[in-house]
């Protein structure tokens, strides 16, 4: 028959759910079906799923632009894992948001320990952690391919629903989680030599850069592939159609667009490309 | 610590979301955290996220064929938003939703005010408006590239769950608001000079073209990029494997389709493609 | 005015949604929208809506992953609809899910009658079934093309917030619906010849061979587009960055893949790619 039992008790707690297993499989939704077998109305939310295959970096940057946005309480889930079937853990870790996250308060991160949570790491603050055991909330299915069926969304399941967290696997100091930071700007000249990091679906650039980098502030010079930026600008409707500008983005960081246009195809620029900064005379 | 405050109240209002931001970036993913933050119980639906960048055309035709499902008492978020940093209003509007609509009643519709809700605006009733104002709901995040985050989704976060909208802005007279509609058939001899103005994910051509630009009705003949199509079907089926037809589609629309083949594809045939009309004798 | 009416009853059921509809129009919106407009605090979880156009046997592969984790009570929406305006029958069927199901119970698939339920009626057990009928929940909208709109979206709605399944349309007995079986493996020499049946995004090729297809177990020998593969692995781990490996997935069944790499493209292999196995000696 349709229907579970009536409510009862508090809100189970969001689940915010991240991975690179694309759209067009079911593994997104088999994950979902466990969850909410575990937290039948705790609400179930889409980061995003298409990051490029087992590019824990690119994943960094989805989940630092979240970050600051996540409800007091949420369960994230983060899957993209190129050692599935190795000895990496899998863990669970609670994180307090950062000073800037509105309203802040703290979330649990649930992901592969390969440095996935970098982000969470650096910009909030880990309390605590438990490495995740198989089995210890439901049995795993066939095959030993699939741990976010197995072992990730059980684990999400049961957070959501207020399991203790103790019951999930032992406790492990927040210190030992591994990080893999992104590529640092360094000085050069006058400036900053720093790279491309993201490219989104508008064709904008996203760096490495921020507003330190900026040697003149706002009257700064921007270079990428052979182009010359003169000065950062407020808005895309600061410039003409078709031109090039150069903006403190929506996660903080410089980004290099064409109004109206595709600036990584119209400059031949991806992931890594140099870019660099430099003061105005 | 997971789990939010035990529910009380009525049940927050379910938001549809519709934007050209793409499955690649986490865009979509941020404005739902967003709103999970002001409306945790709110249901956060998906329309569609794959417009074509900027395409303000190409999203109303969506959202007129999602417009007569809407429950009363709905929130839509549309974000397609070329202006975005420009001195264009964001814009929520409370719309009586069409005759047809079943079960009928109003929503709140919130975007940008270029265009893009023409289809409401035109089948539906605008009764009031309000002029968004950044900070409103709360605090904005960095950069000014992202109203998505900082203007629209906190306002259909705050309208979800309760909020006066007085308390998001200014009112804004709804005559005031921009149309901006699709293009429209003009006779031609004996019948209706229209256009293709979309293409489904199967390669089907939907049109400008109506039953009312039908001069001979189920019998008139349909000519579309060298090809002539006799009569008009009521399914499918009606015609073989491999074989044209035109029919009136979901969005009452006249469509042109291969029957299991791709139109699109076969005929060489995207938006702007002419389609005529033609009495049958 | 916002807000539906305070909650009430038991809660709803969650529907779980499949189609081929892609994600660049708003058809699973649409459907979305009836749905919740009758069953407005149903959990709505995608599974995957990418399936290429009209491949029933492609839909299968994704419910079969799903099934032994659907919750008890759960709703199925499955629409891959080549025949839609024919005289297909639309169904609801009332299954019990497979022994291996954690935790197990029935749920109620709704589907166009074309085979698409195969996974459910050979490892479930079917247990009624109703014919849907047009316009038993609520009027269909325009056009004959979008029954997922018309009749399968109202059904699912329905049966979530607890309708009658009898309110939808006469009973039909569970034995006449249509199977529409993978291709079986057959023997060939000491082992058995079958093929790829799917590639996931990763390029890994899922077969139609299982564990009882494995002559020598572990040992045996896998064959595919002129490799040669010795022995069935535990683990990608278990075989250096960028050599092949044979393993049973997250389905049961035999898949092929490069560590880090993609086989598919490698390989030149695809859907129908014939697959052998063997003894080792």
């Amino acid at each position: 028959m349709t229907g579970p039992a009536p409510s009862a008790g508090p809100e189970p707690a969001p689940v915010f759910l991240l991975s690179d297993f694309g759209e067009g499989d079911a593994f997104v939704g088999v994950m979902k079906a466990v969850i909410a077998g575990l937290a039948p109305r705790a609400p179930l939310i889409d980061l995003v799923h298409a990051i490029p295959p087992q590019d824990v970096l690119a994943a960094q940057l989805q989940l630092e632009a979240v970050l600051p946005y996540l409800p007091d309480g949420s369960v994230l889930l983060a899957v993209v894992d190129p050692g599935v079937g190795s000895a990496r853990r899998g863990v669970a870790v609670e994180v307090d948001l950062p000073a800037e996250a509105t309203p802040g308060g703290s979330v649990w991160a649930i992901a592969p320990d390969n440095g996935l949570l970098t982000p969470l790491l650096a910009d909030g603050t880990p309390r605590s952690a438990v490495r995740l055991q198989r089995g210890a909330v439901r049995p795993p299915g066939p095959g030993t391919t699939f741990d976010g069926r197995d072992l990730f969304a059980p684990a999400a399941g049961a957070l959501a629903s207020g399991t203790a967290p103790r019951r999930l696997g032992e406790p492990v100091d927040p210190a030992s989680l591994q990080r893999l930071p992104l590529p640092e700007p360094r000085r050069e000249g006058g400036g900053w030599l720093g790279e491309v990091v993201h490219v989104d679906r508008f064709g904008n650039l996203v760096t490495n850069l921020r507003a330190r980098h900026l040697p003149d502030g706002a009257t700064s010079i921007v270079r990428v592939a052979g182009h010359e930026l003169r000065g950062v600008r407020d808005a895309f409707a600061s410039v003409d159609v078709g031109a090039p500008l150069a903006y403190l983005g929506s996660l903080g960081r410089l980004e290099l667009a064409l109004r109206d246009g595709d600036a990584a195809t119209s400059w031949g620029a991806s992931r890594g490309t140099p870019v660099t900064t430099d003061s105005a005379t």
